[in-house]
């Protein structure tokens, strides 16, 4: 098979999170490119950067167990085309392991990240939060996203409660939206998957407001609660995941998230800070 | 006044954000020392070193507009004596700036950061989240924390509910814990103080097993929602502080906080992903 067949056969998202070695650029450097499959408004989809940054630490042979926590801060939109990944263990202990990651173009700053890494130990577990009591996903209508947001189709989405607004839906009095989600064409899930689902979300003011809003992430967290093979066991199973705004003002809102699987094991929380206009 | 008696003079908490510029050793490094009031189990009370890296921040001439969000990893613990910080703005935009903020000692890293400052612009607002329904923060009985947590000292905190367990408190199937907070001796909030604040939360596994066990914040991110003026017009008041847990497991669990002003404001969200034995 050529280069170019297997990059055909590849999916999309394994596609938009490839990385190549540049070890001659330093130690920790890796490279990859934009995917057109995954354009935004500005720039690729948030999600899909995140997942950049998981995969180039989990691509690490220095990397200390699963990853625990990761924050990306969207300093400025990445251009399409090549970009570098730099991702240096700063510290690491026993048990975990402090990164820190960027993303550049020509060596310029577009992205920042920290991410740790860390051992999972067996101790007490339990989950406080509350799963959402909704139908099972193969009982909710598909509603895709408009065709002119790129990046949304490689997502299978299922709106249980807060689809994007129609022009007629009017201004709502709650931002909550939750969803069954996964990819298109489906894809077995895992963590660097599970990252680019954290960011999910169509912006929250959209639903408050009733209408399309300029907004876009500028910093987003996501702390993973289960291990890779946990994640991986998931398998192409649809996701439950639901967000809501917490306070809006000033030009920023923020967002927090929480992706379920469908037996009830909370996978992940996250949350974003997001700027809006108007 | 001599410097020793003006340091006496000086809050606690004023005494231990108090950063010196250290230009010689490279643009953006101030010089600093832990403050033995503010001690923890390990190392500093993880509120105060936020406070410290926002501190920085704030100070650095380079800045642009307030603090939006910040993110710090407790990577190794701080020993007693002086820190370095080093405050990178890796990106400056129209209306945001985003930091790379590190904590070291002997050039060793303890604590890496990212801090999203940026303007505010008038634009539409809303709380979304609502305030708990609690009494006012004088019909609420003081209720210190144990004597040998020496930063809490530095508090005056009025439990709503979930007050640190006694020995007979036993499990608990809810993690929240809310109360009054405002710092001791009071003094008008400012920023960093709010910084800290978003940490002021006794570790909720506690709480949930009614018991001693060994925990320590290995993430927090904090987003501010108010301006510095608005932050400044609380004044000493007390604040609403309340914080619950999502899940646990694997050694680790998560917290969401709310920082919310007697008049309703909310003034901060904050998260934390933290670690635990058993």
């Amino acid at each position: 098979m050529t280069e170019a067949a297997l990059s055909e056969a590849l999916h999309p998202f394994d596609r938009a999170v490839a990385l190549e070695a540049a070890a001659d650029r330093g130690e920790g450097v890796v490279t990859g490119h934009t995917d057109p499959a995954y354009t935004n408004m500005v720039g690729p989809f948030g999600g899909i950067t995140a997942a950049v940054l998981v995969r180039a630490v989990l691509d690490d042979a220095r990397r200390l167990g699963d990853v625990l926590s990761l924050t990306v801060n969207y300093a400025a939109p990445i251009a399409d085309g090549a970009f570098d990944v730099t991702a240096i263990p700063v510290r690491t202990n026993r048990s975990t392991q402090h990164w820190i990651v960027q993303l550049t173009q020509d060596d310029v700053v577009t992205t920042t990240a920290t991410i740790v890494t860390g051992v999972r130990r067996d101790t007490w577990s339990d989950t406080e939060a509350a799963m959402p009591a909704v139908p099972p996903a193969e009982d909710v209508p598909l509603r895709p996203m408009p065709d002119f947001v790129a990046w949304a189709r490689n997502y299978e989405m299922r709106f249980v409660e807060g689809a994007l607004p129609d022009t007629d839906t009017g201004a709502q009095p709650d931002s909550t939206t939750t969803l069954w989600v996964r990819e298109r064409p489906s894809r077995p899930l895992d963590v660097p998957a599970l990252a680019a689902l954290s960011d999910v979300f169509y912006p929250r003011i959209l639903r408050r407001r009733g209408t399309f809003v300029p907004a876009g992430t500028v910093s987003l967290t996501t702390y993973f609660h289960a291990d890779a093979e946990t994640v991986e066991a998931q398998g192409d199973r649809p996701l439950l995941a639901t967000a809501r705004a917490g306070v809006f003002g000033g030009g920023y809102f923020d967002q927090s998230a929480r992706l379920w699987s469908p037996d009830g094991a909370l996978l992940a929380t996250s949350h974003q800070l997001v700027y809006f206009k108007h």
